[in-house]
């Protein structure tokens, strides 16, 4: 309720809610998290828009990814002119190990999660084969860490709201306070090398290569093209849609230094748009691993097969590198509330694009691009937007 | 996997899976039945469908009838030209226990599930609210229970493949070979209204006002109306589609002896289909419990409210009757797969248009009707289709 309250904020020319005419929601799994199923009709109820028509839509961490999807086809088909796509997870009702059991379910049952692999794991074995192929070092992966909680200190509505340099100097001023042993880190690659501050949690995936567990939501309006301007002088344009889907379990793929989901997937979407990589100014990219995110980079266009690690740490992906990639503080720092990941990219974008994303403000944005990912790879769906 | 074989090869003319665009499945709840949430692309995966979209859908019991409904929106949007919906679901591996309380996630776990409510509960207080306005009796209700298993007993893919009778008539023959005392049963009504046959579960609900745990799927192909006969000289085409969301619990509702959410779907269906109640010659209808069913009857016009109880009683619904229900024997006695159902409830009236219905068949049905309901009625949706 509180983003839907917020999205209805931003339409600036007013809107009524009874003009929205169907809910999506994408959720990986209220009913195992909070023992509430069929929260579709729950939310339609709470926002004031029943008898609309509500749908939860799944697709792991890609559930709010694929509502939009959704929510564009509806509008596309000409059933619907206005509708309300959007996601949400409350997660920490749980203990983390039942957590961490719950989204391992989104992994193959049968092949991966029966042998005792959670996410970590299996995105270790990404990193792996990636630092295999391509040399990719735990280092490099730092460096995506680093930027998103620089991007994340800049976010008010970040998860971890801090960047690790003052992540690193809180831990210092405490051991102080306390009378303990000051640790002797001097800047960031220091601390997250320090296996007390950064411990392993499937190497090389440590603790700040993990997005955390959070609960959120993100909610957002779609509109027929031809009327969007009767409610905002702010709108953005769907122009490119693509997903796709993969082997559930990683051994089912020829490769695993690359998703072929998000590959495919950006291709219908660059093809729909007709962009290459090389237009996109932003984009929000699915990091819920330090590893997937300079994957994404590899598979989206934007830098060469086994290149990504190196253009992280060369700044290219900053706020102000030639390709700043998740300006929100990303999955790792803005957080991760799995069903709401997906349309969270998108208010991102909105926001970049129509200034309103404060310090985190990246100049100039009029096209931009959305990468949502479910489990590790076996659902991919990809936006594009552009700014008129 | 059976279920796609089974649709695939209903296709005569043929056709290749890789034409499939892209899927959706219906299913409440994968994650908490079978600890396998993300089953959209493992059943693009098992088809060997991938890497096409694979999209799940949940809205409680109504699950594929959402995702009929999403594919036909999909279709309608100029996107695909041919997609496949479905819906599974599989209950057993747990103990009727734990089934309960993981279908009763669908209620509202605030407001209805903190304080005991099931589902046999809380449709026991529909029909004693429709007790009490219309003075439906539990005799009436039991005429539905003889009706759907007499469908279901010609129906090779029902879960309970027998007539009361039968069942009867076993139960008899049964205690004379165990020499136990002889049953002094004579007819249907005697053995439903012996509580030793058929007990109470949540009054007026009784065990065979229930319908049962039941595994199954169900696919069914749609392709865009132009490039159908390329396919099949056996297509029915989707004239109407309405969908609509009501207050999760019972007590959000002005009265519960309709779902306000089924008049209004059906109302939308109705619409765009441009028939009226009186056209359809067969429906099938969401008997999750008996009462559902005759409550359904009236909500889709077909009795006036008040009347759907009595119609049952005079044989108004039966195969030979005016408006034949249920001639798959229902969620009662064909079963509810919860996640299959709204897509089973497709396939019956496939078969039923084209003449593949065996002996259930009823003759010359040129349009029917499915009504599809996720929980107590917070979701409704309905499907109108006609054979040219």
């Amino acid at each position: 309720m509180e983003a839907f309250q917020a999205a209805l904020e931003t339409v600036k020319k007013g809107i009524d809610p009874r003009e929205i005419e169907a809910i999506y929601v994408g959720n990986l799994s209220s009913d195992c998290f909070e023992g509430q199923a069929h929260i579709a009709p729950i939310m339609a109820e709470w926002a004031g828009l029943n008898p609309r028509p509500a749908t939860r839509t799944e697709d792991a961490c890609a559930s709010s990814g694929v509502a939009l999807r959704e929510g564009i086809i509806a509008v596309a088909s000409g059933l619907y002119d206005i509708v309300l796509v959007s996601g949400v997870e409350s997660m920490n009702k749980l203990t983390t190990a039942r957590v961490t059991d719950t989204l391992a379910a989104a992994a193959d049952a049968i092949y991966e999660v029966s042998v005792g692999a959670t996410f970590p794991s299996l995105y270790a074995q990404i990193a792996t084969a990636h630092m295999g192929k391509y040399g990719t070092t735990e280092e490099q992966l730092m460096k995506v860490t680093i930027k998103n909680h620089d991007n994340g200190a800049l976010n008010p509505k970040a998860h971890f709201n801090s960047s690790i340099r003052d992540i690193m100097n809180s831990r210092i001023a405490r051991a102080k306070e306390r009378g303990q042993p000051i640790p002797s880190w001097t800047n960031e690659m220091e601390f997250l090398k320090d296996p007390s501050a950064n411990p392993i949690v499937a190497w090389p995936m440590k603790l700040y290569d993990c997005s955390p567990i959070t609960d959120g939501a993100a909610c957002a309006i779609l509109v027929a093209e031809e009327i969007a301007r009767n409610f905002t002088d702010e709108p953005i344009h769907v122009i490119g849609t693509g997903q796709a889907s993969d082997a559930q379990a990683l051994h089912g793929r020829k490769d695993i230094t690359s998703l072929t989901a998000s590959r495919l997937a950006t291709e219908q979407a660059y093809e729909m748009a007709g962009v290459t990589p090389k237009d996109i100014q932003l984009a929000e990219v699915h990091d819920c691993f330090t590893i997937a995110e300079v994957v994404a980079t590899e598979d989206l266009g934007f830098f060469k097969p086994g290149e990504g690690p190196k253009a992280a740490e060369e700044g290219r992906t900053a706020r102000d590198g030639e390709k700043p990639i998740n300006t929100s503080g990303g999955l790792k720092s803005k957080g991760h509330p799995v069903g709401a990941t997906g349309v969270g990219q998108l208010v991102e974008v909105w926001e970049q694009m129509n200034g309103h994303a404060g310090q985190r403000q990246v100049a100039g944005v009029n096209l931009a691009l959305t990468h949502n990912v479910g489990a590790s790879g076996s659902t991919v769906v990809v936006h594009i937007f552009e700014r008129r």
